[in-house]
């Protein structure tokens, strides 16, 4: 894609792999019939932005190629130059799990890269914050208004005489109570809720908000695991304790958070390897152009980071689905491929009970964007995986601590997939988007890239980095790949923010039960 | 229970049926071995207070009886005064809802009630709202953020000047996206956020924020039938349509909100008969005084309101099931009691898919408050709604237009059900608690019932009714019954204002979704 940039009002369309027989057209507001595009054929029909046109002729129950993989066989015969979409291709089915190479490619390492840094809060478990932040968790849903409304307290008394604090954050979610706390799915919500409060932006400090009969009680919640890796000190709350009512509730939440202000107020930023990074990736709102302009660039980015010793988790087990046996070749050793296999197997079972399956994930932004099925979504997914081997395997909720790149299995839901990677120690996010959505999070930075420039013109002051330039050649994957690798240690140092942080833009954590609700 | 009070500090126990073979402690605190109750048995070790005190020698295996029910069969001989505990209580199966008597026994028509009003906004639908409130819904959740933006500056710059509307209220939630929207789950989250948006209290005026690539598009989201339904107008934020950016959406929904704040400022209280009401009823944080106390009161309420034409509804199938034959045969009519089984039926399945049973339903602070299982939970649960026949049955999110008892199938999570209450048109709720806690719903006041005077005084700011009186013998059943059917008019006229609202405690919305996430 390293060619001189042609002016964007030419026709133009991206074909990713040689072996591809269909190409993505780039042009804003799509191609009239009759265009000739550079790669030799004349569209027969209109054919919108980021949807696919047909190289060749094409019969009908053959292949269709993307990213030089099978994304579906053709429903009836194609002339080439014609549109391409969804209701013309059959999906093929996901790779039998049973039948996936374990560790049979995994890349050799790439050279290390040394002396990138930022400044972060260090923690005295070794772990690194990029926010300074006062979390105050709850084990159960009931006891969030009271929470919040100490929060705000807190914030307005408290918080301006501790000018190192960031910010005060409830953990507040709806399990706790009125679920079924022992049957197989709670483990998940459970370990999610421990991990969480162990996020390194909290920096060891916790405060706990409990109701008292609840079926999540603090000790469950926490674990004896969880409270010793706590560097710093845990402090419950119990509501039903109080004797005096509400007043006395407030009053005990803001007693029990000032002395932790005041140790969080001790900290400051020191300089930081960029291997002390943890970064999330995730995608949300995509279209045909994710897999190849923002995914790419932001894959660069993470061999960038792997390269400097930092861990790296892409997620979403519906978007890589499909690309399950490239990823087990990719992995560092036979169990890494196991664990990630276990995890694929478990969603699908998990899919089945619900009466769905992993082509329930596609909506229709994803599909008037271009993307035609899941296949075709997840090899655009996995592009922001990059090239480098498969560590390490977390399950949802699970917390990581392998350096390098991880997987780490969640939903692709992006408010689930975010809190399950704040629970795995995430502490940078970054998230592609090729329709747009102001999505954020309190806990760590949201570095949100476009995949097309039309959506960065449209929204400049919610998206961070244009990945669109590389679809017109103005930019090539590298340049921004370096530009994202760059913004998130401008990000992570505190030196610069990002929108949804300027605006305060905040998702809810919400957490992944698989269990029922009684 | 109509004596005259006796000293809280003499020992006493209350029995509830003749057949009982155990009676609940009163004492704070409980009481002491050697203590002699007024029943005639003397302590052979020290009881909790709300905790079970056998009345006579019980053999391994002989039935336990409380409310002349069988809550379970004893593990080993138990002798008299000894204290009867969960861990020697087996619990019985669940009827067989095969064999569940259909509209045997329905009770006869209890004597009309006339001349009780309140003061509420009529709709042009015939709904009564008991406060004037501009809903401002998502279609998904990734938009929640941005309203709650939008919602902060509606407040400060625009609710100053429309001084009957009382408040403008984010319906967020975790729906709309990730989500298997196909999956036959998925109908329950769907139409409960339809069915949500017609509540009486937002005057018929909705406005609802998409995203514009999200799976539960608005048409989807609303429905026709919906849309009819609604008396006012309907208006769509996209915010993908933003050309502008953040600046651009926030001003696009002010501008859809301010019309709305004004006629919803036209709108003035008008007297309306006790028949308006739809009073949904809960308990949390249950004890065993729960079904002794506040749990009857309300009950007598449910009467008095049921009598003066309106529409009640209990919930929470797990607390009803194993007392499913007795509200069977209590349906009007045999279609009534089989919707009743189907509903039933399905939540036994749904818990079964998911690994739990109807017995993951108590908790700790149930357990510690003297309820051995989920059957004397259950017993004490139903006595609140009352003597009346059962009337109607809706499904999970369904509207409710039937008047009289109705049975409106919601999980027992208290948030969940007050959610679903609220879609099920809801307009007063009432929520009683033995072990206490802080709840409270933005749409609707909660009038909060203590079932036990030691938690009544120590909150004394959270709790609105003290039913403990009742077994101090300082107040009837009856009397409770009429305070709170009293409270009801009062609060619903806007002339008293709940605990929970007076402090702003508002519980967010949690959307029950028995599908899977994606």
């Amino acid at each position: 894609m390293k060619t001189a940039a042609p002016s964007v009002t030419q026709p133009r369309a991206i074909r990713v792999h040689d072996d591809d027989n269909v190409a993505v057209v780039v042009n804003q507001g799509g191609l009239a019939a009759g265009a000739r595009l550079d790669l030799g054929v004349t569209l027969r029909e209109d054919v919108p932005e980021a949807h696919k046109v047909a190289l060749a002729d094409l019969a009908a129950g053959d292949r269709i190629v993307r990213y030089g993989t099978v994304i579906g066989y053709a429903r009836r015969s194609i002339a080439h130059g014609s549109w391409v979409h969804e209701g013309l291709i059959d999906p093929p089915q996901p790779p039998a799990l049973a039948d996936c190479p374990l560790a049979t490619a995994p890349p050799a390492p790439l050279p290390r890269l040394e002396g990138f840094t930022f400044d972060g809060f260090r923690n005295a478990d070794g772990s690194v914050g990029t926010k300074n932040i006062l979390a105050i968790a709850t084990t159960v849903q009931c006891t969030a208004p009271t929470v919040k409304h100490a929060v705000e307290r807190i914030k307005a008394e408290l918080l301006p005489r501790y000018p190192n604090v960031d910010d005060v954050v409830a953990i507040a979610h709806h399990y706790g109570c009125g679920v079924a706390i022992d049957a197989p799915g709670a483990a998940v919500p459970i370990r999610t809720l421990r991990n969480l409060s162990l996020n390194p932006n909290f920096g060891g400090e916790l405060l706990l908000v409990s109701l008292g009969c609840e079926k999540l009680q603090p000790e469950r919640m926490l674990g004896g695991g969880a409270l010793k890796v706590l560097a710093g000190e845990t402090s419950v709350a119990v509501l039903q304790d109080a004797e005096q009512g509400f007043g006395e509730m407030v009053a005990h939440i803001m007693a029990l958070a000032e002395p932790k202000l005041q140790r969080l107020n001790q900290r400051h930023r020191v300089p930081c390897p960029a291997s002390d990074l943890v970064v999330g990736l995730q995608c949300g709102g995509s279209d045909a152009f994710s897999g190849v302009t923002a995914n790419p660039a932001v894959g660069f980015a993470a061999d960038l980071l792997v390269r400097a010793g930092a861990t790296v988790m892409f997620s979403e087990v519906t978007e890589v689905r499909d690309a399950a046996h490239l990823l087990t070749a990719r992995a560092a050793t036979a169990e890494v491929a196991q664990a990630f296999i276990r995890e694929m197997a478990w969603y699908d079972e998990y899919l089945r009970l619900g009466g769905a399956d992993r082509a329930a994930n596609p909506t229709p932004g994803n599909k008037r964007g271009g993307l035609a099925n899941v296949v075709e979504k997840a090899m655009g997914s996995i592009a922001k995986a990059g090239s480098t081997a498969l560590m390490g395997v977390a399950g949802p909720g699970e917390r990581v601590t392998q350096k390098g790149l991880v997987f780490a299995a969640t939903p692709a839901s992006d408010f689930i997939c975010g809190t399950l990677q704040l629970a795995a120690s995430m502490n940078m996010h970054i998230f592609t988007t090729g329709r747009g959505t102001p999505y954020g999070l309190a806990v760590v930075p949201v570095i949100k890239v476009a995949t097309n420039s039309g959506l960065a013109r449209r929204w400049p002051d919610l998206i961070d980095v244009d990945a669109g330039r590389i679809a017109t050649s103005e930019a090539t994957v590298e340049d921004i790949g370096w530009e994202i690798f760059r913004l998130i240690l401008e990000v992570a140092g505190g030196r610069k923010k990002t929108w949804a942080d300027h605006w305060g833009l905040h998702n809810e954590f919400v957490l992944f039960n698989p269990g029922p609700v009684t």
